[in-house]
């Protein structure tokens, strides 16, 4: 646990302009986060850092900058469209809706659901071959397993034949398929709605955590097929229970739940137009959207967020290398972000929780405000995506190595790192307090190269025109040189520095009388509040 | 007109990695595109120059990025979902939508819709004054005025009085329910379908610009009232021409259609937070997203695309003034993009051709390979957008003066850029074809502060070790220093020019046999082609 709350830095954000609630004048939007002007100096330092240190610094990487809105079909290739989901139940009383994941024991739950699939498998066995000779018991019981609401589209047409196939060839796909299970489960184990106490659950319905959007002219198209006649005049909400109505329209896309997909994608343009080298990478920057149920921990998990992630490619047999590579080029990262050593901890993915087509994951864990939780991952993900698009598209991913020898789909190892986190941590690291002359301050100790502001120049009075005109020269040449110069002549020296320490202002410069006469002025440390005297001629040199 | 044909354009930014159809792969979406490596770079270098040019180096300016998606509030009280639109018809034959304003002669049109306006307000007039009391010639008769598609949500509810005023008080948004309309004029004027000749003409429906996705679980809700019996087990296509049954779910938000009204809802924010002096400006960069009807002229005109936008707030006394200086500073981008003066030109836009809020507009246009179009905007927006937070809000919008005056609410003068656009202006500017020995050659005279690579390094032969070593030596001292530096050894030395000039690097440094006797390289000119000998000791400060 760190020792600022998260309170503490919400409110310091809010307060100096770094980063506030999204269409906060509005009643805000929940999971979305505007930067101000500070956060914006922050946040760009920090992804200007990451590519500086991952694309310009090296010689095997390259930038990819992918479109948001992206053909469903990648989706559909990724798995994202089938198994990006959640199940969630509704509360028959008061109509609450949660996650079944967040109701049940997971591991109970996981166990039951796998007794459940051999049940249902059993069943499907026993039934006669055409659909016209089931009774009307084993149509009610095909409708329990696969859902009333979420058989595939064809039901009831699909021969028994094909649904178990369904059932045993494609188990992840199908817990999309889990009917009143969830149901039945919660009903059995008498779980409470956390609302309102009730032990009435309604049908589950899958939830699919991307943002979808249509794309051309009356885009917004939905087919239906109601299971009971609707009349005329009657208003009715399709869509939450009801959803099995709607099949998805051919003009949906999605806004990109992830931005590696961007990079896959362009794995055969990029070899085909700068011929690189293996090993190499991709590199990317982007906003990603997941449409989270409950976002949370300030901008730690929001609807709406900025990735930067590699895609770096490897043959097969160099995985191993290349992992360890990048598993000390984020401690170099996380360092340069300031975070101290001992917050950062690697978590090694046991198999069972790895995806399935994970050979190694690391989760880089960061002790947060509200806890120790994942800051970015690192994971081996063999060559699942380029096989994936290679197999949907027919277009082959092989890479020829200019040594003349065999082609071979490359293998990969994906850094990815979050924008949000990344400040979340420095923040949480640079967040310091302590005592000055019996008063309690409280500074920003980032490093140097993420401060928003570099340098801060005071006249020491505001009306003493000498003095302004001195310091707005000595401002002006600093700003030349770096840029994020701030200046400021309210209110007395003492309550500048504060101002400044807050938003984690490395120096303060302030030019006095004495400047007038001997061409000095004070610079101030935030970090020591020591006070020096430096001659303006070695000002720039001083601070850098 | 440009010499340079948008064919080339494109073509060359496939070929070398600037820029790629998005979802390319997997068959495309229409009008998103990725940035491949190279293109990344010159992004990047057009954004950050921005950036620099209009944040960093000025006191007055400060930076802003809101969120993409932003609460629907937003985007009802700046107008667009009202008037954000276009009104579409669909061929009764072949089922080909067309904008009607594509179909028709605007002015005679325009017209004619407002002598409808006209008779619809007299016929109303003429009405019972309860819904009750009117006969079925006039129901249908409201449904032909107002569309049966799109009348206010609560027809046929509303009363003579209400119909009347929403006729007469707001044409602008009245627009958006044409009713038949458009389909009695395009019948009337026997205008065929463009597809198929047809001149049978569904109903018109409004076409909303802004994509359109739904927050939260169960978010994808829609109401649906059909004025027809569904029969149970029928499909049936909503949206499109049935539009009119969907009522938007309160979930939904929109993708912002501009940066705009992100910097304009946290103006208040930043006032709070930093308490700048007036006059300054909140800049932002960010993508915005619309659903054009038709994409086209390669990044010219998409569906994803990347604003640069500044807001700068001045006293209304002062607008004049700020406008001018801004007017200025806009050709000092143009000339930072290396876009020559004569291509460059001002289009007042004339009082009927503004919004209704602008006092001034300025289009800045370009010789685009396509024709002529805009660049960029400069727009003189009084107060329009802050009142219309105020009135929506309830929450005041005015500026307290540090002085002490009298606090006001300030005007806007909007400079709004396109990265696309100044990308393709840009390119346009830099596509040169001459010849050199006798060959055609073809190379991006980019001003160096854009170029993707600044120098290439060269070792004269491959094989040679100790050529490699000494080039990779050269190379690591000038990648330290410039970062965007490329290596090739691929090819004879005139083929490496070549393909450095066709992506615009203005340095190639080669290493030969000389520069391991006297440790000089020939630096070779990307415009004259001309080649010198510099000492490697001298050569930072003779490409800078």
């Amino acid at each position: 646990m760190s020792d600022v709350t998260l309170d503490e830095i919400v409110s310091l954000c809010k307060r100096r302009g770094f980063i506030y609630q999204g269409s906060e004048i509005y009643g805000g939007l929940s999971g979305t986060w505007d930067y101000g002007p500070l956060g914006v100096a922050l946040k760009r330092n920090v992804m200007n850092l990451w590519w500086k240190m991952f694309v310009e610094d090296r010689e095997d990487m390259f930038g990819i900058d992918a479109a948001i809105l992206m053909n469903q079909k990648v989706w559909q290739a990724s798995g994202h469209v089938d198994t990006f989901t959640d199940p969630m139940v509704e509360c028959q009383h008061c109509k609450s809706r949660f996650r079944v994941d967040h109701l049940v024991d997971n591991d109970e739950y996981e166990n039951e659901t796998k007794e459940y699939f051999t049940r249902s498998l059993a069943f499907v066995d026993s039934l006669p071959a055409k659909y016209e000779e089931y009774s009307q018991e084993q149509v009610a019981q095909i409708g329990d397993i696969f859902g009333h609401a979420q058989t595939p589209a064809t039901y009831p047409n699909q021969t028994t034949k094909e649904l178990r196939e369904y059932l045993s060839s494609n188990q992840e796909q199908a817990k999309k398929y889990l009917g009143n299970f969830p149901r039945l489960y919660l009903m059995r184990s008498a779980k409470k709605c956390e609302k309102c106490g009730s032990i009435e659950w309604g049908d589950t319905r899958t939830f699919n955590m991307m943002f979808e959007t249509k794309v051309g002219p009356f885009a917004d198209t939905v087919t239906i097929k109601p299971p009971r006649t609707i009349e005329a005049g009657e208003e009715i909400a399709l869509g939450g229970p009801t959803g099995w109505w709607i099949k998805p329209s051919e003009n949906t896309v999605y806004l990109r739940p992830e931005t590696a997909q961007g990079i896959f994608t362009n794995f055969k343009n990029v070899v085909d137009s700068l011929h690189p080298g293996l090993p190499f990478g991709l590199a990317q920057q982007g906003k990603a959207f997941r449409n989270e149920v409950s976002p949370r921990d300030f901008v730690f998990r929001s609807r709406e967020f900025e990735q930067m992630e590699i895609e770096y490619f490897v043959h097969s047999d160099r995985w191993e290398e290349a992992f360890e590579q990048w598993r000390l080029a984020v401690h170099e990262w996380t360092k340069a972000l300031g975070l101290p050593e001992e917050k950062v901890h690697e978590l090694e993915a046991p198999e069972t929780d790895r995806a399935h087509y994970s050979k190694r994951t690391i989760d880089f864990e960061f002790d947060f405000p509200h806890g120790r939780d994942e800051l970015l991952g690192l994971a081996y993900r063999t060559d699942f995506d380029l096989m994936n698009i290679q197999n949907a598209t027919g277009k082959s991913m092989e890479y020829q190595p200019k040594d003349g020898g065999p082609a071979f789909v490359p293998h990969v190892i994906e850094p990815s790192f979050g924008v949000e986190r990344a400040i979340m941590a420095a923040l949480t690291s640079a967040y310091t307090e302590d005592e000055v002359n019996g008063e309690k301050r409280t500074y920003l100790k980032l490093p140097t190269h993420l401060a928003p502001v570099k340098v801060a120049v005071f006249p020491l009075l505001k009306n003493k025109p000498e003095l302004v005109a001195k310091a707005r020269e000595v401002y002006a040449m600093l700003k030349k040189e770096f840029g994020a110069v701030m200046w400021d002549d309210n209110g007395n020296i003492g309550k500048r520095y504060r101002r400044q320490d807050e938003i984690g202002t490395p120096h303060c410069v302030t030019i006095d009388f004495q400047t007038l006469e001997d061409q000095t002025v004070t610079v101030r440390n935030r970090d020591t509040t020591e006070q020096t005297r430096i001659k303006i001629a070695d000002l720039i040199a001083g601070l850098d």
